[in-house]
């Protein structure tokens, strides 16, 4: 429970001029007990999330990432149609043009009822993202750049105000 | 390879009027092979994914996480403070009543650069995203939860049009 509040970048912390004071949010340990007021989470030695309802975060990001995965489907089948299917190609691309992929299930209820030659893509985009959600996608890789993507932003981040604030001119070389 | 293209809900297809033809794109293990004019990926088993220049799917969907993680530990910083600090409660609240939570880094950089008070909040809010991502949430869980998804809305996706073309009443009871 403890380790939740030990994190990588406490040491780039002291290059700040101040360490947060009490008016900071408290380590998350101190909350970790859910609150009776709210009925949803029951794991104890997470942090508590509120306000997603119904959904967990985890689900809320699955959501987004089946949109996601609807757009990726749709690339990989335009870009197969090309090199050896203008005609379907064209049209496909033309359906895009009059049709947002925001919302992917929208996306392809409206591409199956198109035309009997429209539903065969939107059969075959349905099941080009299903192959690519469980087979292609690298969640491994996933969970790695995202750990990499938070811990280049976050030092990013405190080195830009370190350099700002303390306009240490030796600093900006390295 | 050849799994890529037996789909679990290949047998839902059999309801529909009539099965992908010629026209549909095929199957992709067809155009495993990555193509000479593009420089981007190697591994010849999966799906080419074209259009994503340097950044793979993984690292445009762990950069949407980033921007998620962000707002997630906001909301986690928040509901801590709103227990014990109201005043640091209100004045996170009010900096996000004039800050969108769009762009997570921008959001923090500039909450850093308030005022001393806000500086606390905004390295409080990198600590618990970082930790948030390395430790709370559920990766497994969201691969889970994703394939769910992406099979319930397939099926449902495909229910519905069966059911509209077909206009068969016995099966709306199911």
């Amino acid at each position: 429970m403890e380790s939740c509040t030990i994190l990588p970048f406490s040491r780039s912390l002291s290059l700040l001029s101040r360490r947060p004071d009490r008016h900071e949010a408290r380590p998350a340990s101190s909350l970790f007990k859910r609150r009776s007021s709210h009925p949803a989470r029951i794991r104890c030695h997470k942090m508590y999330v509120p306000g997603f309802g119904e959904a967990s975060p985890e689900k809320k990001a699955a959501n987004h990432l089946h949109k996601f995965f609807t757009y990726i489907a749709v690339r990989i089948v335009s870009a197969q149609l090309e090199t050896y299917n203008r005609e379907a190609y064209e049209e496909l691309a033309e359906f895009l043009s009059r049709h947002s992929l925001n919302d992917g299930d929208k996306f392809c209820a409206d591409l199956m009822r198109e035309s009997s030659r429209h539903q065969s893509l939107a059969l075959r985009i349905l099941e080009v993202r299903s192959a690519y959600c469980k087979q292609d996608f690298e969640w491994d890789n996933l969970r790695r750049v995202a750990s990499k993507v938070m811990d280049e932003a976050n030092t990013r981040l405190m080195r830009e105000y370190v350099l700002e604030t303390s306009h240490a001119e030796t600093e900006r070389g390295k």
